[in-house]
């Protein structure tokens, strides 16, 4: 016997229908790539979205055809998110960091007809255009008097002339939940990179998760500035759950550097934001010497990659702002744990609490996990015993579009690739990369330990930990440092560090000290590439 | 194209799979039928739930077949909750305070395969249960030892000896998230009872709803006291979105007096609490004269009717406790409104702020809401204009059990039967039901405006508000009051107290006082009844 509930298919074409009607007149504010700050409210966003939709119509765009963006968190960006989703198109969001070349085959591979693009990624445009074959149509998000004359791109128009003309009745067409309404291509650090298909029904339920108390916490009275990209993963979906509880948004624009990100949250009265840690660094890093506060900010959420300790500690201690640790991938829409106290905790002292924060979190509901040995078999919730974690949920992929990489579940399971602990209370704890975790002697290391005792210390701007071939224990590690500017450190120094930190087993056999360490179009760093680097390296007395 | 998440149906089970999961030690504690404290986990529910399923297979109860409930707010009622709709069973929470006849129709109505009633109610089981053709297993919920020998009801069991000896290993069914969870009837005020029929999807989508910032803001930190009985729309869903965020529930049983409440607040450090004002008036009038303090309680919902303002002042100002204003019906599974400020609302004085405290609220994202006038054209959202409130969502009816009432839809809007304004911001107000308002001289006056100034007088303990025929002006109001115990309160005295409070042509024609108003089954005040005891009343005058 079927229930008698109205049957309401779970769109995001409602999300933007709803922050019209309910909360017409909350701010969208960007900072936009010509360095002026555009503001507006949730009312211009609905109508220019569907003008959007009738500018996709006009250029024949089908239902389920793929229109592309490269661009930063901005207005138009979000006017993209639900013009081409909500009227049935896919929004492919590309990652402008990766290579021009990956870009082309990007677009290619998910066969876009349309590639709308900020301007600072004209040059970028220029050089691969003509490699896009299946793009009929190039938008400039610029005003019309913003392009210049001749860019060598054909089938060029800027985004207000390409929308100005359109009038802005539209009907958000009713579909099928389960319709595909965006893609984002995970980059892979080997072979080509794969896209996750978003459907209607996962963004919702996701906007939904996303927004509870015990996840990001999002409400009326909010003030949100995803520093996250929306080229990335939908910017933690920030923008839908924002529009399902009316908080205003603040979007960053290109300007990701400490003091624009600092002064935008001031101006703007921000009251949450979220980002990876390497944002947060360079704000840190520009208001402790300015000896600056927040005057609003009452909590971030850093996810991305493992934050280090000292982060948290010094958000807390220094600024008063809540950190939360989240964590999620590509496949997961991304979130899957966010990492919040319960009841029982409340009455621990502050230092328990701070071991139970420096955990990746507990699940979301709609999300389960599992860590499992090499077998497959289950491992035990101890906190202690570490296995490849894997997780399923109705916002997590099934498979890849067009089913590159063939099944990648495991028993319904999505095998993420994380090493982790659980804890009795649920709290996971990732301890490594399945690739990157360092087995010495039969026994396994935390890479990430390693890195996270490094980044404590005072003189140390980033670490890596890679294991390095040894004749006896099979790997032994060693941790690639990149020095603050001016700090000194020696080798003894920072090996001395970690005594009575970790195992002595544990502690690296050397420190390498390297100008930089070769990052990823997330930020991530590529241990790969840094492998490849040290090639001719040898273990001191090997 | 469709997406390519996961394919994962919303069903109850996984609530309850999730809280034992990840929140399996976080307690429920209840207060017995018996008087005394129970107290265990959702490690416990979920074992026990799983009893439940075990044994209505046992006794051959169908998948869509009804499980009937007659019971407190307690622990083996939350283990139905799960138990029942879990293994695909349908749950139906029957209203105790209905006369017996009318449980027996329901029962009937529904066909009720199984029907497990709470020991306070065994007199009204031993008057129906012969009326009850398709009941074919009756369960006392209490231990095997608590049963008296012989209450003449057939095939009657104790709860604890119909699943004790079931095994608790059981794996739920899968199955459509449109299949029906769940049922509750609504006491018509005229008419056979009618009930709305949810489904997984509805409930599961209601419970994230509900766990909002903006919503009840429900998370691991809480301790929920659900004083809205389990046996009216699911106690709001809180069973469900306590699960969903492993908070702790504190359960009331039958004790629901000033003295009991507060002291179970107390002693369980209960963070939130939901009912209806009928019960914190009983809260209240304990602690007052007591002079008594909420140790922990941060923040209540109150709605099932309209909250008289002075409650919601005397909850912030006397005790520092947020009072959030709800709105729901049975046919919206419950919730529709909720009443939290938006950021612009932040920097408004307090009074300001307290005047749209006083309105039900702006609606959950799920929910869309409009005005009509007679002629079904919207009315425009000015705060001032009233018109009948329509509603429409996924986890609002479509139609009721059986199809009684035929289509209840109007352009796909299901008519709510209240009458009410909308303000520019989206926040509603209730101005009456339909029914209830009073057509004088071609203008509307509301009945709950004129009750709310009467129980804002301090020698008032409760009133009504009702129209009376009038040969000129068509209706005119009088208003009906009950006196606080001992308080002295003329009519003169109560009709000066309406001066300036609201325009002269409102003011009550005539007080009439009583020793008590009829209340229905869920504390709402019965006006057909009222109007049927006056019957034979003049307006002064005519």
């Amino acid at each position: 016997m079927l229930g008698l509930m109205q049957n309401q298919p779970l769109l995001i074409s409602a999300l933007i229908d709803f922050a019209e009607r309910h909360h017409g007149d909350a701010e969208i504010v960007s900072r936009r790539v010509e360095g002026d700050i555009h503001r507006y409210t949730y009312r211009d966003v609905a109508r220019r979205s569907r003008q959007v939709a009738r500018a996709l119509d006009r250029a024949g765009v089908g239902f389920g055809e793929r229109v592309a963006t490269l661009a930063w968190n901005g207005y138009r960006h979000l006017e993209l998110y639900f013009g081409v989703s909500g009227s049935g198109r896919v929004l492919h969001t590309i990652n402008p960091r990766l290579h021009p070349e990956q870009i082309a085959w990007i677009a290619n591979h998910a066969e876009d007809q349309v590639l709308c693009f900020d301007m600072s990624f004209l040059p970028i445009m220029q050089a691969i255009h003509a490699k896009c074959g299946t793009v009929k149509r190039w938008v400039a998000l610029c005003d019309a008097d913003k392009l210049p004359a001749d860019t060598g791109i054909p089938n060029l128009v800027s985004y207000e002339s390409w929308i100005g003309a359109e009038p802005a009745d539209y009907t958000w067409p009713q579909f099928d939940e389960n319709t595909a309404s965006s893609m984002c291509y995970t980059s892979g650090t080997t072979g080509n990179p794969k896209a996750a298909l978003y459907s209607h029904r996962s963004t919702i339920l996701h906007a939904y998760a996303a927004a509870l108390p015990d996840v990001m916490c999002l409400s009326a009275r909010d003030a949100i500035l995803p520093v996250v990209p929306m080229f990335h993963v939908n910017a933690w979906g920030i923008p839908y759950s924002a529009a399902l509880t009316g908080a205003k948004l603040v979007f960053p624009g290109p300007a990701l550097d400490g003091k624009s990100v600092y002064e935008l949250m001031e101006a703007e009265r921000v009251t949450y934001a979220a980002g990876v840690p390497t944002v947060w660094q360079m704000l840190l890093g520009h208001m402790k010497p300015n000896g600056l506060r927040f005057s609003t900010l009452k909590r971030t959420v850093i996810g991305g990659s493992a934050c280090p300790p000292a982060m948290i500690t010094a958000f807390k201690d220094d600024y008063g702002v809540e950190v939360l640790h989240a964590w999620g991938m590509t496949e997961m829409s991304p979130l899957g744990t966010l990492c919040t106290l319960k009841n029982k905790h409340l009455v621990l002292p502050e230092s328990e609490q701070m071991k139970i924060r420096l955990k990746q979190g507990r699940a979301i509901f709609g999300v389960d996990m599992k860590i499992v040995d090499a077998e497959g078999k289950e491992l035990p919730w101890d906190g202690k015993t570490s296995g490849d974690l894997l997780v399923k949920g109705p916002w997590i992929i099934r498979e890849y579009f067009k089913g590159e990489g063939g099944d990648p579940l495991v028993d319904g399971w999505f095998p993420t690739g994380d090493v982790a602990t659980i804890d009795a209370d649920g709290y996971m704890q990732i301890t490594d990369r399945s690739k990157d975790v360092i087995k010495s002697g039969g026994e396994w290391i935390s890479s990430i330990d390693v890195e996270n005792i490094a980044m404590a210390h005072p003189a140390v701007q980033m670490a890596a930990c890679i294991g390095m071939k040894h004749p006896k224990w099979d790997e032994r590690p060693i941790i690639v440092v990149v020095k603050k500017p001016g700090a000194e450190l020696t080798r003894d120094e920072l090996l001395a560090f970690y005594e009575g930190k970790i195992a002595k087993w544990q502690i690296p056999d050397d420190v390498v000290f390297v100008d930089a360490i070769p990052l990823g179009a997330t930020g991530k760093m590529l241990k790969t590439k840094l492998r490849e680097l040290l090639k001719d390296y040898r273990l001191p007395g090997v």
